[in-house]
């Protein structure tokens, strides 16, 4: 077995900083500290790989080694299949993976592919190199709980209570994000494990004792206007209705509620009401004993969704976190499941219409001073954004580096280019150690079409229409993108996703700052401009605040 | 209804050639002598569009009008939605048309959307504003005949005779085609009315009296290697046979074996035996006789098969000519009936291999004398190959221009780019009138995933795999071709192939011959990448001549 770590310093293994930075970041994904499976070359997502095998990965650095600055690489689903000429102002890689034409393109005739080593997945940022561990969840997270506070609270969660389930692999995040939003939660969980585990990694600071113990605890804290997160051990679908059953008997309420069980899965992810979890294990490995777990989990969660529903008829702020439950309690006969939205269109979409994004930078020179240089670089650019500045505070206290330092922070339009060029000066005047590499998820503004998730039910119906991803790839690697991908597939699987890559180093030089000043604006405008298409009012008021030119549009 | 016609000569009506070019293409892909229906924005291909609506036009036009040498336009299925800032090397448009995420890929979905206004179809030239008119099926099937000439005649078709069937919409071309390869071509058709058609246009030489006499005609000019093309009126399914009973009894025998009728359809399509034009027609239009109509159909099918096997038994060259025969005969128990090859596998792939494919260029001046000059240019420089030169003349003499003069002209790696390079030189000194537009069909050889035709069959069964066309995408962006697309559904319609679309502008400055001097080789290496890739000896063979850097293949 191979341990891949990438270089780290200011001395070159490549010809420039523009190949060295594919190299660096390339290896940076097979970090034990970064992948979940280096061995096998998966970076995360569950089959989500950096290369397609040990063979290519092999020759990807090789040729990254050897590419000249006015040549370009091109990998198709981890494989690198051919180097050609073309000039300084373009990409140095271009990234293809697990597209397939829509008739064959489901996972049967993925895996007969892959299987003959034919093809990859890429997922959204293993396959294009721009993976960077944890961070991304509690950010995204963090984001969602910021949106609602903007939207309901005037951007301050301070004295409010966040009322969520589930402390599981994603949903450990949802403590520690809503900290880091200045609100309190109580977070409800049915397995001792996982309460413990985010314990001790500081995600989550307390375990209530009982219901009773939690709501004092959140009234208390409240109160002082203090961020605190309590985990409660219980069953969801028996806590959420007895916290109505108080609320309406004149109990305090909830500020907003959410849910991260695994409701998806109705075998693995959620416990039915009067199951100990010893039962509920055990059934999960007795086949004979599935069809009634997976019955009495969908009962439980159309309780579970009617004691959200119930909130949200009290007018308190209720969202389906992407995990299917208000489907499953909708085919259980709740048939106004469908009442409360989904996170994306409540919370992503304002701000994907602003151009804002899960934007990144990693420091080539694996030094973390360069991160906390950026981070106060960061502040200093943006003075009023103190949404911003909470979060990089907390994130270097609380949130610790896995691979390369890294840096997530969501910018919009008007910022990001602002920051890319800062981050390039730093590293022309050698205050920064090493270049900086900065790219985004492809969860972004503009780069996905995604109808179960990031453009469900789009204002116009477009939700399936996947030229703009096309579009956006396209455009990025005009303005000069030092990588960038296609790919199928991402986190929802294939047939269901069209999304683009975009990364872009800042290595100190003028034609770098160029680049940047064209990239960085173009890639969220792309997304300003698709949701302007779609008749979103908040995009069509940024495109013109920014002066972008769609000729659609009237300015 | 307005008419729409490209401005013809040196006087620029946009900012610089680079956008005078698109412009032009545009209006000239809605010129009445080039598009099916012009009022309706339909170019080709039953719905293939050149712009969404004529508001959309209208606004594109604007676009291009006012569109500066370092921004680039992007137009998403058929609409343009914003400008952004790029550079000189960068495409002047980006397009997009018909995609759709996989699972929504299909044609109840499109139509949805296309209804609302929201979407378009670009088929593979319409959208991306390189159709030129009906040179292009004559030419395809030339060069499919020429490859068979190649393969089993030592490269030479005279004193050769293609035996085939249906002088229909496509079909009409193959007289023509066959006369220009230099072959004798005897084609059954069944309507009197598509005989005469063929003969007025003169893409048919001749009508025989009946089969003796069709022989003897063939004998006649076979044995003095004559080409020429004879109509026959009779039912394939009838005279096919019949030639294989006196071919077995001494008779002469054909060369090579095809056919065009439209099997595909069984109702509208193939005229069973027995059944007069006058019955057959009758029975299209009237519901309760289709079944028997079908089954009949089916039959007779299965018959003109058997005979296509009995020849192909006999060491003749038989090939399906994408009109699905095959299939229909294996469902009526011919269980042999995939003995023979489809056209791509058989003729068309070994010239992608090569990098060759459908090459062509437009005289933006309107000038037919521009084109003649490119004629002789191509000659001069290609002067040991007569092929070329063959169809040249045979075009200039046989084939109409529609719309602003153009060629096409199947050119392969090592040659286009020479081509493109004296092309701008010509320009540069004034040989030619105003700039000539370079671009290709989407069907090509590195431009499309389409499993039910150009990539039917892969060696390594990779047919469905659209990494490729994606990359060559990225790659044509990346070189500095003028315009760029990225189409869905194409030729074969929604779900089954994703394809590229490149065009590029030789305006005779010195930045045009750097960028043709990449783009022109890299399209078609991005071909010969993909089929060496699958493992075709040929291509790996061709990439090794022209040095291409292909990581995972040897050199
Ligand atoms: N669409 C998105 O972008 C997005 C983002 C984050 C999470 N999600 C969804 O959120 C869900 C959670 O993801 P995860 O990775 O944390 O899953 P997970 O399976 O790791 O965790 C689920 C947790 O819920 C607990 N649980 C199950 N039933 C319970 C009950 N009745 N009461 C209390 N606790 C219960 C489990 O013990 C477990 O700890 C998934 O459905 C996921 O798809 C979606
Ligand atoms: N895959 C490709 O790229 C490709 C290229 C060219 C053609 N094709 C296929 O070739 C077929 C023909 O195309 P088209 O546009 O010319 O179709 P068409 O319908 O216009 O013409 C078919 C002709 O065949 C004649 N015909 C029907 N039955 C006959 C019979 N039993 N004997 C003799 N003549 C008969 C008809 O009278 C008609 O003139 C279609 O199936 C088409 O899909 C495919």
């Amino acid at each position: 077995s191979r341990t891949i770590r990438a270089p780290r310093g200011a001395t070159l293994t490549a010809k420039s900083w523009l190949t060295e930075a594919p190299l660096r970041m390339l290896m940076n994904n097979l970090d034990p500290e970064v992948a979940e499976r280096p061995n096998d070359l998966v970076v995360y997502g569950g089959i989500g790989r950096a290369a397609r095998d040990w063979a290519c990965f092999d020759k990807i650095v090789e040729a990254l080694t050897k590419l000249d600055d006015d040549q370009t690489l091109l990998i198709q689903s981890g494989k690198p299949v051919g180097v050609f000429q073309t000039h300084a102002d373009a990409p140095r890689v271009l990234l293809a993976n697990s597209n397939l034409v829509p008739k064959w393109a489901n996972w049967e005739h993925f895996n007969e592919l892959d299987r003959k080593g034919l093809f990859m997945y890429g997922q959204m940022t293993a396959g294009s190199w721009i993976y960077i561990g944890s961070q991304g969840i509690v950010q995204g997270t963090f984001e969602t709980f910021a949106e609602a506070g903007r939207q309901h609270f005037g951007g301050d969660l301070a004295g409010r209570w966040i009322l969520t389930a589930g402390l599981g692999g994603m949903g450990g995040a949802q403590p520690l994000a809503a900290t880091l939003a200045g609100a309190a939660s109580l977070t409800i969980e049915c397995k001792q494990s996982s309460i413990d585990f985010r314990l001790r990694t500081r995600y989550l600071d307390k375990q209530a004792k009982n219901l009773d113990d939690a709501l004092e605890l959140v009234k208390y804290h409240t109160e002082r206007k203090e961020a605190i997160s309590i985990g409660l051990l219980g069953n969801a679908a028996e806590v959420l209705p007895e916290l109505v059953r108080r609320a309406k008997a004149g109990g305090i309420k909830p500020d907003l509620v959410t849910d991260q069980t695994s409701a998806h899965d109705l075998i693995n992810g959620y416990l039915p009401l009067g199951w100990s979890v010893e039962q509920w294990i055990a059934a999960q490995n007795d086949p004979s004993q599935q069809a009634r777990l997976t019955a009495d989990a969908a009962q439980s969660c159309a309780q579970h969704v009617q004691a959200m529903l119930d909130f949200h008829a009290m007018g308190i702020k209720t969202v389906d976190y992407g995990n299917n439950i208000r489907q499953v309690a909708f085919d259980q006969g709740v048939k106004n499941a469908f009442d409360f939205p989904g996170f994306v269109p409540a919370y992503i979409r304002p701000l994907f219409c602003e151009g804002k994004g899960p934007f990144r930078w990693v420091a080539l020179s694996g030094d973390p001073e360069d991160i906390y240089k950026t981070d106060a670089k960061i502040k200093e650019l943006f003075p009023q954004n103190k949404h911003v500045h909470r979060w990089l505070d907390m994130a270097r206290e609380r949130i610790s580096f896995q691979g390369l330092p890294a840096r997530i922070c969501w910018l919009g339009l008007g910022e990001r280019h602002i920051a890319g060029l800062a981050f390039n000066e730093m590293v022309r005047t050698g205050e920064l150690k090493a270049p900086i590499v900065i790219g985004r998820d492809h969860l972004d503004t503009g780069s996905v079409a995604s109808p179960n998730r990031e453009t469900e039910s789009m204002k116009d119906g477009t939700d399936a229409v996947s030229d703009w991803p096309l579009l956006n790839a396209l455009l990025n690697t005009s303005g000069g993108a030092t990588w960038v991908s296609l790919h199928h597939g991402g986190g929802v699987g294939m047939g269901y996703s069209q999304h683009a890559g975009m990364v872009i180093v800042a290595d100190g030089t003028e034609a770098a700052a160029k680049r940047l000043a064209r990239v960085l604006v173009n890639d969220c405008a792309s997304g300003v401009m698709r949701h302007a298409d779609a008749g979103y009012e908040a995009a069509i008021e940024c495109a013109k605040r920014h002066k972008l030119n769609l000729p659609m549009i009237d300015r």
